[in-house]
């Protein structure tokens, strides 16, 4: 998914998702006030109210137009290149090098998947993004097996154990000291698709394309 | 770890600790008061307030005093059994078939996490939890290794993952609907720790023992 969705905001709802987003990003959501994301989108802050009844209701929906943005991206795009594609999404949730405002961003998703004990609405964008992710890795694993480069295994099952595996370590990483243990993380990974996935003429092939590159 | 380590609290410290955990059990974090604790720890309301300077104080020597009770529990325990204890301690994190009050408590301990995002005490405690269950699970394959029943593999690195996904898997529960996922993560483990772990030799063998048994 990529961190700049917000960098070109088109529109009045763009603006004031953009503006939550900032807001959610900087200030984390404990101490977010529907205020001051108002004051945050500079045009009329007074439009914010007009469009939206809480801040949860625009927590939801910039949380929502971010997954959709992911969403569209995939539509009619062809993996040519399942290991490649796979490797990247790796590198991408689970590099130690990661600009400081992804990293807040981060933070604050670690608090906003906890809203979701209690609250349904958050229950229900979460198991959304969680199948949109699980199907983006069965996607990228059954193209691989179609085209005789992974070997036959269980899609959605390897799809699941990822993408829980990954949620863990988003999820330590902002509430545990340190992060030694995400090297030892990625290479268990990488030895787990070597066993299971991958295919031994696959070995080292990641070469990438302009779809590939661009998505993340 | 012993889901009812307060089933027969040993002294005051014990018997408020106790109160707190119920508390926690019961009603989550968020709504949590340490009146409420008080009250919970009928013999004298007064005393909590005596030794603990916050509900935050509270809930972290709650926290603390399970982890020590599990750590005690492994101090001088031979591991006869290493397969065996890695796939009941496996079916103790991730078992679909768990006891209601524990998947309460297991709901307020995704929010109670989150507050290591940004509280330095939380973080602390968690760190170290990780660690304590790291250090378990390594023992468990260096074991099996030094046994001749585990290939050589990275203990550690092989630890730090299994980790990172139960502890996905924990925070994925409460805050996704339905559990049909659990099945599949359960499944990819094992072909993990077949292809990685264990040898042919040890397949199917899982014998226990009474300390095994005893002990979560």
């Amino acid at each position: 998914m990529s961190d700049d969705v917000f960098s070109d905001p088109d529109g009045t709802r763009e603006e004031i998702l953009a503006a939550t987003y900032r807001c959610l990003r900087d200030e984390g959501y404990a101490d977010l006030t529907i205020n001051a994301i108002g004051e945050e989108f500079e045009k009329s802050p007074s439009l914010v109210y007009r469009h939206y009844d809480s801040k949860d209701d625009l927590v939801i929906a910039c949380l929502g137009y971010m997954l959709e943005r992911f969403e569209r991206q995939l539509v009619d795009e062809a993996i040519t290149d399942p290991r490649g594609r796979l490797e990247r999404f790796i590198e991408w949730a689970s590099s130690d090098d990661i600009p400081a405002e992804r990293r807040q961003f981060l933070s604050t998703l670690v608090e906003l998947r906890t809203r979701a004990v209690y609250d349904e609405a958050y229950r229900c964008y979460f198991t959304r993004s969680d199948e949109v992710f699980v199907r983006y890795v069965s996607d990228m694993i059954q193209a691989g097996i179609d085209q005789g480069r992974f070997q036959e295994c269980e899609p959605d099952g390897v799809a699941e154990t990822l993408v829980t595996l990954l949620h863990g370590a988003m999820n330590r990483r902002p509430t545990h000291e340190g992060e030694a243990w995400l090297g030892d993380v990625r290479d268990e990974l990488e030895a787990y698709l070597e066993a299971r996935v991958y295919s031994d003429s696959t070995e080292g092939a990641s070469e990438s394309d302009e779809n590939d590159r661009s998505q993340l």
